[in-house]
């Protein structure tokens, strides 16, 4: 690999007690790494020493010392990460300074004050970095955990100190409640205090670097994670959207596209009729709030949001609905009919089948389907029945599937809405339908979606209406 | 209701501009909500006032005032917010300040200082919190959101500097990045500050309040969750297990339990084998971690875990599960095939129907039954047919019926977990059903319904186990 901005470190742990640096296995794997960069980790609370690893104080300190100079004589930038660093200094000040002097003395070109155990508190961690930072300037670096929730603020409260590094991760994924979150910090100190962490552009990339991650990782992004989440700058409710059209300061801390977020005006009754005439104009440009047609729309809007739907993140059903309210949609298929079939004929031998007929211009086309449960038995066959006549569905994928019981009171017998998001590899959109049956929400939000698409990559249709349509 | 511990707060805010509190329908509403107390939130930045707002700084503080007069005539507990507090005292220290002297004059038994915009500092925030609590001993609270990362710590800090009352929220719900996380504060607060919260029994609750809290609201929990995640006290890695085991201090901030939450060693036989057997005594009150029925249940309990069952408020499919185990289980009845049927003819026209075979003691019985949506009408259907037999199950009805889908990525064939509760008029007990076909879940959850139901309600059965049988 060949990094422009990073630099990759090998981390490990000093030498076991009791043996010569070049004897042990794990050092040794770690110079093979051949990295310019090799961070250590080494105790440096005494309890940890004697009940833990079970050594002596003594050869604690000899093995910080003889590892750090080992990877020097090596040629290694050796970091040296202190744990437990906070704990130690509580339990035995001396000891714990004496860790970070046999690593200064070897060599180290850093001092990571870990919180380990991660239950730091921020007015502690100032005043013992503070200290710190007297004895070794330039060399200390912050290290936290997430176990009180208030990992962000104590690595701002080490630099604030006088730290000069900071170990965190992208999310702050990590063990138990996390890391310190790097997409929170370095915004945080960048952007409010005035410290130059990354370049202006970079900056503008965080909200993707943050989704590529969790992407990489397959782990489901936070949407509330301060700054790169997708509800971090999310406005509902009329007296607060009002406020950010007058001006954007007023309930929002940073400008969104500093770090590559957006601005989101939830769609709701609530959010007022100018977010809703803003949706409006997206398919009719020349509608304004007094139009007859922005007054249909709402009215039906109200009488849908009212049997439990919510248009927010299913802007697509949105606007179909406007094209429909206005009888200017495109009908691309008629569904003659169709019959969903789940049958168990002996215990634990369950099979959902689907039956469909749909008619294109006057052609009928039936098709079948067996699925992973009837919604998807559907989904399956309506698809096959389509690509006869429109074979680009091809390039059309389902990406999410939510179901909500809205009146769980009324157990079997509840309204649910499902909300369906699709990609055609390039946008996503999301639509969403409610019913009693789940078979039919989950229908409605699927022809929505299918009718999106065939919008977008059909040549006699495109979203937006003309004034003389 | 009958509140033990809390007081209901109605909250709204100051009176419009120009009009006198006595003609504003909002405090008219907030009188008729009957509370003791009430929570107004009023403008302390100026830029809010005028640009916003668009009136008089002046006519501002004459809100503040006649609001909190007007409500405390009417003999209610005011507490002000000062909305967008520290934005306010950094642009313009004397007029937040005045806000804050106009609340106080006029009655109010608590001054908020709100960091409405969530983008301030732990050092900022005691800097400030402490000069006012200087002018307003014993009268400042502190109101934080999260979009800097660090509303527990804010909170936290200004508890420090001398605030006596946090406003926060539960698992820390709230818009954009979320409000102060109180399931954060408080144990921070009283574990490690021995500062009293709550009553020790309450703290051990607090895992079992942020789950029901997610569940009433339908919210996934964040296991990452400091305190009450379930990742929260989870290890992995030979090292850090082995030191948990010689001293859970050495890599825990807390012992777990004093919140309700529990150690889990990941990737191990032993994760939770105590609280798993204490389930089993339930049924089995002689079993111990030992006997080769608890090996048996924990394996097939692990299966089930792993397919995305989950025990938690479906105690009684836990239960039914350890009889099944130990083929200990009562047939009150088979099911020797059931059909269900969605159709749609015309377009809106939709039906959907089941037909059901059961048969108990040798005798068959076939039913049917259209319902609102499929789970209902098998739900219908099944209940048709065994009432012959069993006609006590007409004291029988569902509460709850929620559906969670799990991996939304795979979208119309993702797996759901379907949750449903029912009672008898006096026991309330839940159950659960995991499939890729709604239908099968749903059918699995309420089959263990009845079940569980027929148990405690038949003569010829008993749920717990005798150790001779």
């Amino acid at each position: 690999m060949n990094l422009k901005n990073a630099r990759l470190a090998a981390f490990g742990s000093t030498r076991r007690a009791g043996i010569r640096p070049e004897d042990d296995l794990n050092l040794q794997a770690l110079c093979k790494a051949d990295t310019s960069v090799v961070t250590i980790f080494g105790k440096s609370w005494d309890f940890h020493v004697t009940d833990i690893i079970r050594t002596s104080l003594e050869e604690n300190l000899n093995m910080i010392r003889d590892t750090i100079a080992f990877l020097k004589e090596k040629g290694k930038e050796v970091i040296f990460d202190a744990e437990h660093f906070f704990d130690g200094f509580m339990a035995n000040r001396d000891y714990a300074l004496e860790c970070l002097r046999a690593a200064a003395d070897a060599g180290a070109s850093c001092l990571i004050l870990c919180d380990t155990n991660g239950g730091m508190f921020p007015s502690d961690i100032y005043r013992i970095v503070k200290e710190v930072v007297e004895m070794f300037p330039f060399l200390i670096g912050i290290h936290c955990h997430n176990d009180g929730g208030m990992a962000v603020a104590n690595s701002i409260m080490a630099i604030e100190a006088g730290a000069c590094h900071v170990q965190g991760t992208i999310n702050g994924i990590g063990e138990r409640s996390g890391n310190a979150n790097l997409c929170t910090i370095i915004p945080n100190l960048q952007l409010k205090k005035g410290y130059s962490c990354v370049p202006k552009e970079q900056m503008e990339n965080l909200f993707v670097v943050s989704r590529t991650i969790s992407e990489l990782a397959n782990l489901v992004p936070n949407e509330r994670d301060p700054y790169v989440g997708r509800s971090a700058f999310a406005h509902k409710g009329g007296m607060h959207i009002d406020a950010i059209r007058k001006n954007p300061l007023s309930f929002e801390h940073i400008d969104p596209s500093l770090v590559g977020n957006e601005r989101r005006i939830l769609m709701s009754e609530v959010s007022g009729r100018s977010t809703i005439l803003k949706r409006i104009q997206e398919v009719l440009p020349w509608a304004d709030k007094n139009s007859p047609e922005t007054q249909l729309i709402m009215d039906e809007m109200k009488r849908l949001e009212h049997e439990g739907y919510q248009f927010e993140g299913a802007e697509t059903s949105f606007e179909l609905l406007v094209r429909r309210v206005l009888k200017k949609d495109i009908k691309f298929f008629n569904v003659k009919d169709f019959r969903v079939l789940c049958e168990e004929h002996w215990q634990d031998d369950y099979s959902a089948s689907a039956i469909i007929k749909v008619e294109v211009d006057g052609v009928e086309e039936i098709s079948a389907a067996e699925g992973d449960g009837p919604v998807n038995a559907l989904d399956k066959a309506l698809r096959k029945a389509l690509q006869i006549f429109y074979p680009q569905l091809d390039k059309m994928r389902l990406t999410d599937y939510k179901v909500r019981v809205l009146d769980t009171d009324k157990a079997t017998a509840a309204k649910v809405r499902v909300h369906i998001e699709s990609t055609d590899g390039q946008k996503v959109w999301g639509t969403v339908g409610v019913s009693t049956n789940i078979i039919e929400a989950s229908w409605d939000a699927l022809v929505d979606s299918i009718e999106y698409f065939l919008y977008q990559h059909h040549e006699k249709s495109e979203m937006k209406l003309e004034k003389t349509v």
